[in-house]
C-alpha cells in the first residue's frame, strides 16, 4: 500500500471574517476549527489533558456501551515511531497523540465473567455502531481540546500500519485502531480551509443533484487556484493511474483534456496523483481480511454454535 | 433482522454536581452532554438551523474532501414515516432530522465532469475515512446544537432500513446512510448518563488490561442497579440465545450463574435479552452485500480495468 499518497491534507485558506459575530464560544470554535500542523514545544498540563478526555467518555454511544477505547501516548520514542509510520514530521513533535480503537475486548471480558452469551465483534451491526461511537469519542475530545486552546490534527493512514500499531500498544484481540489524533499548543493559530457549503452539502427533504454547471461551480469555489502545472513526470503518472483504472479511451481523454486546459485540474490532481485511483483500491480484501486475523468476524458470515471466546484468543 | 431488539439508549442517571466548576462553556456542554428523547413542540428558526449546520460543513475531514451529505427533514410526513421504521415514537416528535451519509457521488461525479480518473467508491480505505468524515461532521453538529439550547439524539440502528430510506430521500448510488440525528428544543433538560470513566477507556503509552475484579467494579459503577429480575419467559430466552450462540454447556452455566445471583444481572441482560447475542450477527453477508448493491466496491478485490461510472448506474 502507498502510504506516500495519502497525506493528511489540502485546500486554499478560507478568510474568516474578523468581525463575524457568532451567538456563543462554541460556535466560533466549530466554524472556524482548522487542522493545527505546527505544534510549539509546550507540554499539556494533566488537568487539562484529564478535562479533555473526560469530555471523551460522556460523548454520545449507541445503547450507552462505550465499545471504544483510548491509548494516550506521551512517549517520545513512540511519538517518533508513529511520525515514522504516518510519514509525517508533526507527529513526532506533538507532545500528546491518542490512538482511537473499537474496542471488543472490554465488553468481552465482562460478558464472560459475568457468565452472558457474546458475540458482538461478529455482528456487522454492532461494527457500524461501535465505529460511530469510537469517532464521536474523538471529536468530542477533539473539540473540547479546541475549547481549552490546544489544537489537533488527525491521521486517517492508521489502517496501513495497524499491525506495528498492535505490537507498539500492546492491543489485544477484537481492539481495532480507526484514528490516531496529534494534540499540542499551535505554534499559531491554523487558518481554516475552503470548503464545500450548507448550500452543496445538505440537501432538503430529498437528495438533490445540482446541474452540472452548478456542481462545478460549487468546486471551483471551494479550489480556486487548484491547478497544477503540467510536467511530462505528471503527464505521465496520470495516464499511467488512467489507464490502469479505466482503459486506453479514457486515458487518452484525459490527456488530451489537460492539454486543452493548460493545467491539471483540482479533480485530476486529486485522484490522478494525490489519492491514486489505481493505489487506494488495492489490498482491499487484505484489510478485510486483517480485521478477522484480530479477532473480528463483522464482514462473514456467522456460524453457531461456537464457544464463548478465550480472553485471549492468541494463547 | 429484529429491530425492536435494537432500542437506543440505557444507564442510569448520573449525578453532575450543580456547582462543578469548568474552565468555559464548551467544556460543561460536552462533559453534561445527554440525548434528548422529549421534544417540544417547537419549531427550530432557519437562522439556528443554518448556523448548526455550517458547524458540520466546517468539521475536520480527511484530505478536506467531504465525502458526505445531509438530507435535512422536516416534513411530517417523512418524520411519522421514520418514528415508524425506527420504532422510536420521539423520532416523529423531534421537529428535524438530519440522516447523514457517506456521499461518493457528488466526487464521482465531479471526477467525471473533470475527466479525471475515480475508483474511491470501490476503496476500503476510502471507506474507512470517509465513514469517519460523516460522523465528525454529525458530531460536530450536534455540540453545535447543545450549544443553541437545542436537544439531540443518535439513532444508529439506519442501517436496518437503507432500501426504505434510499426510496424516500431518493439517495442515488454511491450515497450510504450513516446515522440518523433528530434535533428539537428539549420538554426538560435531560439528564447525563452514568459512563465508565477516563481510567477506564483511556490507557496510557500501552493496553492496560484490569484485573477481573476492578474491570467488574468498573462496570458495577455504572450499572448500579442493572439487576432484572427473574421471570420464566427471560429465563427460557437468555436460555436460548446461549443454546444458540455457544452451545448447552454454556446455556446451562447461565442459567445456573443467574439462579444463584437471583436476578439478571447487566451483562446478561444487554447480551442476552436486549442486543441479542444470537440476532446481531444476523445477516452479516447481506448487509456486506447490499453496500455493493448500491454502488459500493468496499469489501471485495478491486478488477481494474474498468469504465469510469456512469453518473447513474441503474439507468
Amino acid at each position: 500500500m502507498d502510504r506516500s499518497s495519502l497525506p493528511s491534507h489540502h485546500g486554499v485558506e478560507q478568510p474568516v471574517p474578523e468581525d463575524r459575530d457568532y451567538p456563543n464560544e462554541t460556535l466560533r470554535l466549530l466554524i472556524e476549527r482548522a487542522s493545527c500542523r505546527n505544534f510549539a514545544d509546550r507540554e499539556i498540563p494533566d488537568e487539562t489533558l484529564q478535562l479533555i478526555l473526560e469530555a471523551g467518555t460522556h460523548a454520545a454511544t449507541g445503547g450507552n456501551l462505550q465499545p471504544y477505547s483510548v491509548i494516550l501516548i506521551r512517549d517520545p520514542a513512540a511519538r517518533r515511531r508513529l511520525a515514522e509510520l504516518s510519514q509525517q514530521a508533526f507527529v513526532g513533535q506533538a507532545p500528546v497523540s491518542l490512538l482511537f480503537c473499537i474496542d471488543w475486548h472490554r465488553l468481552g471480558r465482562w460478558a464472560e465473567l459475568e457468565v452472558a452469551p457474546f458475540t458482538a465483534a461478529d455482528s456487522f451491526q454492532h461494527f457500524w455502531i461501535s465505529f460511530q461511537d469510537t469517532v464521536i469519542c474523538a471529536q468530542n475530545i477533539c473539540t473540547a481540546a479546541d475549547a481549552l486552546g490546544l489544537g489537533s490534527v488527525y491521521i486517517g493512514t492508521v489502517l496501513c500500519f495497524f499491525h506495528e500499531l498492535r505490537e507498539m500498544f500492546a492491543l489485544p484481540p477484537r481492539v481495532q485502531p480507526v484514528v490516531l489524533l496529534c494534540l499540542g499548543y499551535p505554534q499559531a493559530r491554523p487558518a481554516p480551509r475552503r470548503k464545500l457549503g450548507v448550500e452543496s452539502v445538505v440537501h432538503r427533504e430529498r437528495y438533490q443533484d445540482p446541474a452540472d454547471a452548478e456542481l462545478l461551480r460549487a468546486f471551483d469555489e471551494k479550489y480556486p487556484d487548484r491547478r497544477v502545472e503540467i510536467t511530462l513526470e505528471r503527464l505521465g503518472a496520470i495516464r499511467d493511474v488512467c489507464l490502469a483504472v479505466h482503459g486506453e479511451a479514457f486515458a487518452e481523454r484525459c490527456i488530451r483534456t489537460i492539454q486543452t486546459n493548460g493545467c491539471i485540474r483540482a479533480a485530476q490532481h486529486y485522484f490522478g496523483l494525490h489519492y491514486r485511483a489505481d493505489v487506494m483500491p488495492e489490498g482491499n480484501e487484505a484489510l478485510v481480511a486483517q480485521t478477522e486475523e484480530f479477532g473480528f468476524g463483522w464482514f462473514r458470515k456467522f456460524e453457531p454454535p461456537c464457544p464463548p471466546k478465550d480472553r485471549d484468543p492468541g494463547a
